[in-house]
């Protein structure tokens, strides 16, 4: 008999400068897209990270996952990548790719999920403001 | 090969009184069901309004959609619509509909739903205090 | 020896609906000044109260004042008055007062003052939504 | 034809103590997974407890469930069980079962369970902390 | 006699990127004093700010001041200033002094002591992060 | 010339389990006073502390306090003390001190105190639940 699901979340934060901008369009389609979000000069935000991961729970521990190893692993492969960064400038993964919300979840979303036991399932929420956030990946 | 499916969520506020009542019970009844929130002379709330909607990321923009038009058409389609109203009174959704945080939902959802691309999926969070609040649709 | 002076706080809430207007102002002039807050039907709020009662520390209990008691009398003598109340119509302080925010507090201050030990210190700040909120009285 | 479909949310909370302990290991393994949590004198949290309904809209109300019977709920069958007690040592549901989050909203979700009609869904979000939180059941 | 006196707050936001650095020291002094926070490719938050205002109650319109005047003024002389800014580059008061958190706060408060009624006092509180905050001026 | 004077708060959490208790008292008065915050095998709460520092701003690190040096001193001095703890059974200082949230403000002020610089002013919020919180030194 398999053991009951849960989900349990953590949430962390980083702070950081971005800019949207896409080098293949021209300066005032940029401006047009992106409006001060295109800043050449950035702007940032403190990003809050929910991380979801959903595993049967562990009759022994009553643990999906231990919360302390779950919080140093969001801090070693994602805030240590991210916190008072430069997102355009400072992170690899942005050479060539966009920092938007979208963006910046779907790439954590990939460096957690190589490194969670496959049969947890992982889903990422990030909010750039209270009134703006993002979740993937979604069914 | 398809894109990434993201869900992006835009938080909105507006206040508004109203009062709960079915013109079809007696007072007794209304009073019976529905409280002090049957008060003849209307009370009110601060409305919290998540809209999530969910689409293919567009690789060119790092967007679902761009949040400062869809932060405009909430604006426009449902915060000049609720916004220092009456529900009861003011707006023609109510007249034969209890303004419910249900059904308040259910409005504001079907209002949206008309003017988003049929390709994005819709998804309404309304809180009428911090400790009541309803989702709609639901699988 | 005086015993050590300590504030505590008790935060409440309560529904309520309301309408800026001066009667002695023609409509013309109500709309100018209010605007959107003078709409006839009324509108409404959450209203997030904060209590703090200032005083001397009881040795014997750890107490400045029993939380519960004080949870009880702003219950009896404000959230009974107030909640799920149109403030201009139901509501005998409002009868020739506006309620603005700042008018509220300065009812909620002058019921609770009257009702408290006059060793203790009162201050009342009022949440009308999360970006607006007032205090009284401020020395 | 069937009625629409709405989830409905209840925020509850109460404060408990606790300690995380597996009486099958020795004290040495105890500390090893558990470490602070397993202080032998207990600690403790605020709990914030959200109860997600979810069933078909009844159109005379414009209720899924009644908010007030739902809290009502929620607070005799859960509050009174729970609030101001110690978890291991108060609550016989875990007189053999480790006090996790995982495992509190676990018997949270089955003493609802029973009490709500079965065309009603059910889910529990459970706050350990702002930082750490669950759900169940998940699909 | 005088009217009552009221402080009233409005809360507004702003992101901005930054780095901390005193041009006078060495880098590696720099580095030692605002360890990340030197990051020469900047950073960046989304602040909060609570702007205080303290004056007479006018008891015909029953406001300390006009909320949406105020919002108005914050928005003209504060948001449009900062926001989406960077603060070292973009904005003329930080050419030459450090965009810390109490600096900013300062400026802030000159700039909106400028322009309001001398008979009116201010307070400037301002959130860098949910954790880190600053008041100015104090007593 | 004096410098400018800044007020900066950091927040900082613990988690802890307590009872109220006066030993003085017969156990029928320690339950009505303090009804079911006496339970014998105690409960628990998340602390949330605020500590406000006031002092002259430094002109040249545009500091009044590095943040991360009051964090530090906040963790080494205070949460190392309570955090996971049983305040009655394993904290020294409510070996004879009842631990109310008043007491804990209290006993947090006085270590902080003895280890800040003298010309810096020292002043201690405590949330033991979002709805009760303490404020020690009051003027």
């Amino acid at each position: 008999m398999s053991n009951k699901r849960v989900a349990v979340f953590r949430k962390e934060h980083f702070n950081a400068a971005h800019r949207l901008h896409n080098p293949n369009w021209s300066d005032e389609r940029n401006e047009r897209v992106y409006g001060k979000c295109n800043n050449p000069n950035y702007h940032g935000h403190n990003y809050e990270l929910i991380v979801q991961v959903i595993g049967e729970l562990d009759p022994d521990t009553g643990y999906v996952i231990d919360m302390k190893v779950l919080s140093e692993l969001i801090q070693t492969e994602i805030i240590e990548l991210l916190d008072h960064k430069n997102l355009n400038l400072d992170v690899e993964a942005f050479k060539d790719l966009n920092p938007s919300a979208e963006n910046i979840a779907i790439v954590i979303y990939e460096v957690l999920r190589s490194k969670l036991n496959s049969n947890l399932d992982l889903k990422i929420r990030l909010y750039e403001t209270e009134r703006n956030f993002v979740e993937y990946p979604v069914a």
